[in-house]
């Protein structure tokens, strides 16, 4: 390996860190929110903005720059192999009110990390490409992964058809009136494509609390939601004794207690979230004749998860005949764990090692375009510690010299596939 | 006592009830809601429709009918001595798709029960008077007890001065618009009143489970109403593992069903119910930052109350410790329960017994305009049965022979009290 890709001074780190931070506020003003952090939802004037911003700033970095059909973005180190192609970013959307580094974070570091390795090494053997995938966090439409799913071939025209924004926007309309159109689906998808590095923010607090500067993902979680129903019978608070209830509201808050008692007692990195509720009629004085909740489980082994689902059902079906009520169990979503390459994972850990910096190989509990991309080819990503876990958020805070590590990383892994 | 009075013959009974299910259903035309049941709201077209109806049957069965300043509706058979009256009644308004016992039927049951008195023992020594309070439920304007707090003085201009309904409409433009106006508050309280009895469906199934036809309340319960509020940490549903979790929905669960548990080992007559409740963010894939819960907690003895509020919250600040959140209890409501007075259960209870009808001494888990009048006058109240306990519902209902019997309890104890 290069002299320049091992033993990172401190002030390689900051140099690198310090581009990054200042990247990520000059893009973080297009869709800056008055009421706070940054909002780019998809086709709206700010994403149309910020992609247009960022296709100038790859053509002054002499890059070849190039939308496609749906309007996910290229900036492209010519390689001299022009028909393989190593990929790196992320996506260019953001929730409402979302922070400075989530998603932008990737393309920023795949930004300056081709511009160092062309600076430093010239010409690649292979293209380097860093790509702002147009859309990933479902934000704006419900559909979420529109900008990979469109580069792996795996979006459809039909599922995009109907959908529409909650101002009654077609997704179609918004897209046409940003000037960009479907992918024709009879032409197969990229070939070129022979790897995926996304340089991601944690969205979580373990690499802080562990002291770590870098977390190499080996595995995105699986996940299973679940919509839960306990049907008893509504009463009056007051007329009815205890006795003669059938409480909805008894009877859930013991099944979500026990759930997630079990999910701890099945221990890390099973995680299992009630995060909605409904209590029907939900009214102080009447006892609650049916409550609907959620569950979200997730783990990187899809044993574990189905192993916790059947407990879990075993447990809060012996509650439901405790306390007489009808319960009904609705599996939502089904995703299975999506593992990183490992002979990529493995590069990266060696460049943590040669740049001496503290890492850790961990899961990935979100969701990311990682997951689109390792369907068809190698896909690694990188993760950089999130301040206090916290994301989707406008307090989201990465220290720069973190920011830095993640861009010299993400160097090291494209160079090696790329030189 | 008259021998009319004792022994009640089937045939009695029957022809009573035949008589109240026909009013019920004449009245219950004025309001009868196309969405079901009766809609019936203070100050409504319905309400002045229904309350001109009743005026107009006062009249033809001889008594003197009028109405009071705010829209009570009084009949009157007057008495030897004009000094002093015996009051029975309830109230005429209704929530919204309301049933056709709920308040209407003690109406009902005084006009015939008052009536089969003047046909059977001609001029009492006292008044009898029906009273159709013009307020109760509190379905249209925030603001319970209208009508029996006029009665008895309590009422205020500036409590319903600034309250409007739904609408938009206040209070007072919707009182003056149907022709009432506010009581001279200078001016003090009736002073005849020497007796209230209230007759009403239980709106409980305890008299139907226990298969009792007559319920003999001797308490209206105290009440105490919580608001509490559980303060973690809001997370990604994915990125964070359990053990850095604040999940406020896991501590709230663990709370709701160790108080429930708590008023269910208390034992009867002691009821508690979490009727209410907010998840915040209240999404699927976000461990809850923040829950607020309902409590409602009733017993006809105080010291109940109170003693199982302190053991409750000595549970739950506990449970929130374990659980590493905080924790805010703030009590919204504190009415004491309300004691009936003993000389008139005992008479009523003495009643039942020569007629041969079965009863239960018991109090009730709602609240009646009975509350309000026992402030100023000794009060009693006769419940029949209430199907299945369903109430405040078009579904609403109770034999017609129960009715006879409550009607015919309640021209025992006028008889008692008026000859």
């Amino acid at each position: 390996m290069a002299a320049q890709l091992q033993n990172a001074t401190n002030h390689d780190i900051e140099k690198l860190g310090k581009e990054a931070i200042d990247r990520l506020v000059w893009l973080g003003r297009f869709g800056k929110d008055p009421a706070g952090g940054v909002t780019r939802l998809l086709y709206s004037r700010e994403w149309v903005e910020a992609q247009r911003a960022l296709k100038q700033w790859m053509e002054s970095e002499g890059f070849v720059a190039r939308f496609d059909e749906v309007g996910n973005l290229s900036g492209i180190l010519e390689g001299a192999n022009a028909d393989e192609t190593i990929l790196t970013g992320s996506h260019i959307d953001t929730v409402t009110n979302g922070g400075l580094y989530d998603g932008q974070y990737g393309i920023v570091a795949g930004m300056i990390a081709i511009k160092y390795l062309k600076d430093h090494f010239g010409k690649p053997k292979r293209n380097i490409e860093v790509i702002s995938f147009a859309e990933e966090e479902g934000s704006r439409f419900p559909y979420t992964f529109w900008g990979s799913k469109n580069v792996i071939g795996k979006a459809s025209r039909k599922e995009v058809e109907r959908i529409q924004d909650a101002d009654g926007i077609s997704f179609i309309e918004a897209m046409k009136a940003s000037g960009f159109t479907f992918r024709d689906e009879s032409k197969p998808p990229r070939q070129d494509l022979k790897a995926f590095i996304e340089v991601h923010v944690e969205q979580g607090q373990v690499l802080e609390a562990e002291q770590k500067s870098i977390g190499i993902v080996y595995s995105i979680v699986g996940q299973r939601r679940f919509s839960i129903e306990v049907t008893g019978e509504a009463n009056h608070a007051g007329t009815t004794p205890m006795k003669y209830r059938k409480d909805a509201a008894y009877a859930s808050s013991h099944m979500i207690y026990e759930m997630i008692k079990l999910a701890e007692q099945y221990g890390d990195p099973l995680v299992a979230t009630v995060g909605k509720i409904t209590f029907i009629p939900n009214n102080v004085n009447v006892v609650p004749g049916k409550v609907v909740f959620s569950l979200d489980v997730r783990h990187p082994d899809k044993q574990a998860i189905v192993q916790y689902s059947d407990l879990f059902k075993e447990k809060i079906r012996g509650i439901s005949k405790e306390h007489e009520v009808e319960i009904s169990i609705n599996m939502q979503l089904d995703t299975d764990p999506v593992p990183m390459a490992p002979q990529l994972v493995e590069l990266i850990e060696n460049g943590c090692k040669l740049n001496k910096f503290s890492y850790k190989l961990m899961h990935s509990g979100a969701g990311h375009d990682a997951q689109m991309m390792a369907e068809t080819i190698p896909t690694a990503m990188i993760f950089v510690p999130s301040r206090k876990g916290i994301s989707h958020n406008p307090a989201e805070y990465t220290d720069y010299r973190d920011l830095g590590k993640g861009v010299k990383t993400l160097i090291g892994i494209l160079y090696e596939l790329a030189y």
